[in-house]
């Protein structure tokens, strides 16, 4: 225990110890279903709505969790730490969010996340299950545990605008095509600044420098794009907001929501420090950045560092994103 | 700058770029005042309300920028890193939220803090100024910065609680007999598994094995109680809980709310193994969570750690939390 500096009991019990907190405090919001474990709308899904389930490891929080209620996730499936819920999670999961209309399952593009859901669709026969997956990091085109890109931080988008156009009715070919919509649209690179320790590990997922950064980390801890020394927030940001402009290709005139994501343990006053150049690099690009968001969303527990996410908007998008939620992580 | 890692350009300029970044993103909400420092709401104080201002060191995010907007503060004052602001900056900051009825002043129990608020009251001689003084830490008596018990994660619902009594028209007597009310029910206690860094001073705070923890932890990583090995989080919550429940004199049949605050770099799943525990030992003595708060409100740069906060529920501190507030740290 004492390699592992942590508000916990016992690493094999903290995420289940987790979810009753989470579940107690929230009672309003979501419902906590044991054996198997998953979060549920309190209310449910209502009748007639395409129901969206997301899920994947913990240690991300508040992803996907914090993002059940209306107008954003149904159902959302909570692995061990760093570890993909296991198909007899997701099923009743999928079962427990279709109310008549079939159900869309967001999954971050990690191989276990993304083959567990498939399983889980074929044992949950009877709910029409659509899937998508977003795969927005730029960083890399495959890493330690994926094939293609990794499922970052625009999971949020995704979530959000496909929750809200369930939440008006569209069908679910409808919300499928919206999805995809935000997928082809979003792109993200983050930083890491410091590792992070999984409880069970002990001991912290890879080793930095105390003057070196990895940039184009994973929300995992995996090898990003290159390491280099330490440099200003500026000059970081740009590192990160370069490549997501240039892979979107981005034009003058365009609108833009602007993500800053916290990884979980860089103060919010740095948080906004990367925020301000990140806005006036693409305001220099002619970009106009119409929506925002900065704050701990994805995390990898208690890493030091932070990732930029840009997604183009159209008049669609943005009516979407602007359309109330009530989520205990994301409110309006 | 390689003996700090952090996402900032300078340790001078960090504040100045995070509140221009805060602005920028949030327009809708807060206007950012440069010359001297300050931040209001984007469409100021409504006529003839009372005007609520609070303010002290930056490095406590979103304390209390992120509590500006209706329902909650009118205008917020932030020093540089865990430094008072000075009374050039609090005194047009009294002025701007003065609407005709008032300004209170919320402070928290720091000298510095108490002293320049006082000596801008003096300054701003034309706006009538009540201040009302929050000391919710029940870890120690005094301190390095303080006579008396230091103000810390407490702040937060004396905010809320006195902007929705402003909010609803409250004379600036009755806004300042509420705040007094909530003061007089409010406890805290803190605990640090890690020290912070300030980026001026560029080395931690002060020194924590790597196999203690400090209970009684004030919010700049002043000395707490006693220093401990690393325990489990369920016996951690009970050395925070019981001199809190203790010293407010909780008997069953009691309300509360129940507010786990993250100090800036714990995970929100270890706040709710936290909560989980508080909870369970409330209820033990018969007393009802009858609200609850979870998350990083009033942090301590990326320290490790956590505080619990106790709030005793009447009808009408009841209906003023539950009262509408817009602002960029809650929202509801």
């Amino acid at each position: 225990m004492a390699a592992v500096k942590k508000l916990i009991n016992d690493p094999q019990t903290v995420v289940a110890e987790s979810l009753e907190g989470f579940g107690a405090a929230h009672p309003d919001v979501v419902a906590i279903h044991r054996d198997p474990w998953f979060v549920t709308r309190a209310a449910g899904t209502s009748a007639g709505k395409v129901g969206l389930v997301s899920g994947g490891g913990s240690g991300h929080e508040p992803l996907h969790g914090g993002f059940v209620g209306v107008g954003m996730l149904d159902a959302a499936v909570p692995g061990a730490m760093f570890t993909s819920p296991t198909p007899d999670q997701i099923a009743p999961a999928l079962q427990a969010a279709d109310a008549g209309a079939g159900v869309l399952a967001i999954v971050k593009n990690y191989t276990g996340d993304v083959l567990n859901f498939e399983m889980a669709a074929e044992v949950a026969e009877d709910t029409e299950v659509r899937t998508v997956v977003v795969n927005d990091d730029v960083a890399v085109e495959d890493s330690l545990y994926t094939a293609g890109r990794r499922g970052v931080a625009g999971t949020v988008a995704v979530e959000k605008i496909a929750g809200a156009a369930a939440e008006r009715g569209d069908s679910l070919d409808a919300v499928v095509a919206v999805a995809e919509k935000v997928i082809a649209n979003v792109r993200s690179m983050g930083v890491a600044l410091t590792a992070c320790t999984v409880p069970h590990a002990g001991k912290p997922s890879f080793d930095l420098p105390d003057d070196e950064i990895e940039i184009g980390i994973g929300i995992h801890g995996e090898p990003g794009r290159r390491r280099i020394p330490l440099a200003g927030a500026d000059e970081i940001t740009e590192m990160l907001l370069t490549p997501v402009a240039d892979d979107l290709g981005l034009v003058g005139g365009e609108k833009v929501l602007l993500f800053v994501n916290g990884m979980g343990g860089t103060p919010a006053s740095e948080l906004y420090v990367v925020y301000r150049q990140a806005r006036a690099l693409l305001e220099g690009r002619g970009v106009e950045v119409a929506r925002s968001l900065v704050g701990n969303y994805v995390t990898s527990l208690e890493m030091q560092g932070a990732s930029v996410t840009v997604l183009r908007l159209d008049d669609e998008l943005t009516a979407l994103w602007d359309a109330p939620v009530h989520t205990t992580a994301l409110r309006w």
